[in-house]
């Protein structure tokens, strides 16, 4: 019984893909190791770091999947049987890079994917004496396109995280702490229908002015403005990501001016994208609105970042990046501005480029939310826009 | 404020500790990316993967730590600052390389930590134009000798996954799914004493016959053997990790004499530990039991793995490691057998070595217990000893 995704026939084109995409980029092999990559390429992730796990593509040739014994199960039980994929397994004592070895004889070019760790992509360099190269450009190549179906399952997520957002309301007011409130989120992540919780932010006041804060034991206090950034895995392994800022009760009105002109530069942004243009551009469209009103300083970050089988991959759409959009990358759209000690804000949607533009997968109120403030009980909790 | 586990003074120490041994290996320098050595040194264990957060350590030199602006503010409310650490932070768009370089300038031996990715790995390597190496050697020395500071968090955390081990023949019972009975196990970690839950392998029947199932929608049958491997880490972050292997009702008798010779394999295993044994022979004493009774076959993996700030680090307790223990090692002590399509059992405990021979850490019933069957009532299950 597979417990495959999609069917056979979708890894067994991927694989074959990026064979020919590692022939036409002059590879003699790549080396996959657990993670993303390894999940869309074959259906499974691995999950040991020691131990090795690794796929091995050569074009022209049948891929080899090195893999410690007690994995096997779990291999088999994914696509390996019926992708016709050679499996080299091996136990606790022996050398699995000897295994690559014998996978790549008189291998000159190689590359390995991503998340390979040091603890692997040191001797397997060793062992192939060889200058390993990163695989990204071979590798991101299929990961950055979505398939339709690929597509569907972030629409799926999309929905799921955009329920979450709606319930927001009920959960966050002044008077709770920061861990209370994302403890009823995680839970509502999981009963709309993610099989993970990957991350809940909840940063209230100051703590929202660091964009990677995560949850803290401060109390909401009336007036604040809090950073919601919440997502998870559907079962297929896509995740959702998504964005939104409310404050508990009514906030000062430079405050909401300020969150007014956010909304409007990631508009600007998700207006901007389009095949053809670059992800550089898309940064830049956010980054011109908030410049304009005098709030460059505040934004620190990226626009924004690809998803998939992983929450962070491939496009960034970052100040620079000259890579140019297609149709079907799938990637955040989330500018921030941020003040020190003080508050934070920032607005995200999962946007897929399409022909003319894009989809949005995330529909839910833009515009900053006002929720209970503490003297509101839950019968007259304001959930007005503000 | 600091949100350091232990003061200041120690991480200072380690700090010194491991410049002192990049020294003596001859490093010129040793970057350590996200993981737990990062943890280990400096006490924040970094968390992106594609923004490149690194410690520089370089023998006699102040030690740098390279992070994004957006991680600056998580770094700060650790050690960083108590640690007087350079930190040279960046943004989006720079290339965090060159602050390696900078660091590095005419650095010919340079080692990096086990779990710094790929991504990150080659651009690092041909940025410094050196072969990179592996610092495992000069990291793991500390993090291998656990401080008495650190056994006390091992203790907590062993004291913690043992009073969720009691509590499994009040949950664990034939017409309940794995899933079920695993995800009542994930809330009695919590309510025991652990910040995060690790892992919940519950594998019934044949489940158990696979050293990683992890659980399924699976019903629990009257006779089935059950393996329940549990694990999380205290507020700390010192990990858990314990193994017992119960019975739904009573077994065949064939089955328990095999978990009572499994039983005498882990107990001789735990009775070799002391100063100045290899890795090797600690694995040899649990495999020379099972092989007497005819059982080496079913024995499939190493007989344990050291633990601390990670579930699974040095030293690995390996056929062939002669790795000499020390005294302040903690590691599992964890053999199993399988017989595919049928059954498994596996028993694991936490130990320390100390001047003599060991400490245990999990003091919960070795033996098969047996727990109720379906027949069973809450009030008349059987919770005896087979």
């Amino acid at each position: 019984m597979s417990a495959l995704t999609f069917t056979a026939s979708v890894y067994a084109a991927r694989l074959e893909r990026a064979a020919a995409l590692a022939a036409e980029a002059g590879f003699d092999g790549i080396i996959v190791g657990p993670g993303p990559d390894l999940q869309y390429l074959v259906g499974v992730e691995g999950d040991t770091i020691e131990r090795l796990t690794a796929l091995v593509i050569k074009p022209g040739m049948t891929p080899t999947i090195v893999v410690p014994r007690m994995e096997l199960a779990k291999v088999r039980s994914t696509g390996a049987d019926e992708l016709g994929i050679i499996v080299a397994d091996w136990v606790d004592g022996q050398d699995p890079y000897a295994l690559i070895a014998d996978t790549l004889p008189a291998a000159t070019r190689v590359g390995v994917s991503d998340s390979l760790p040091a603890l692997h992509v040191i001797p397997i360099g060793q062992r192939l004496a060889v200058r390993l190269e990163l695989a990204t450009p071979v590798l991101r190549e299929g990961r950055m396109i979505k398939e339709a179906a690929e597509i569907s399952e972030l629409r799926r997520a999309g929905a799921a995280i955009d329920a979450v957002h709606r319930r927001v309301p009920e959960l966050l007011r002044a008077g709770r702490t920061e861990r209370e409130v994302a403890a009823d989120i995680a839970r509502a992540i999981v009963a709309e229908g993610h099989r993970t919780v990957e991350f809940v932010i909840v940063g209230s006041g100051p703590n929202g002015a660091d964009p990677h804060h995560e949850v803290s034991d401060r109390m909401i206090e009336d007036g604040d403005v809090v950073v919601v950034d919440i997502g998870g895995a559907v079962p297929s392994g896509y995740n959702s990501d998504s964005t939104r800022t409310y404050s508990a009760g009514t906030p000062e009105p430079s405050v909401a001016e300020r969150i007014a002109i956010l909304v409007q530069a990631q508009q600007a942004a998700v207006d901007a994208v389009r095949p053809g243009v670059t992800a550089s551009d898309v940064d830049v469209a956010a980054r011109r609105v908030l410049s304009q009103a005098g709030l460059a300083e505040a934004f620190l970050h990226r626009t924004g970042h690809g998803i998939g089988v992983s929450v962070h991959e491939e496009p960034y759409i970052t100040p620079g990046n000259d890579l140019l959009l297609r149709e079907g990358m799938a990637f955040s759209i989330e500018p921030g501005i941020y003040f020190p000690s003080q508050w934070g804000a920032r607005i995200e949607d999962i946007v897929v480029v399409t022909a003319d533009g894009c989809e949005q997968l995330n529909v839910t109120e833009h515009a900053l939310t006002a929720v209970g403030a503490a003297s509101a009980t839950d019968e007259s909790r304001s959930d007005s826009k503000v």
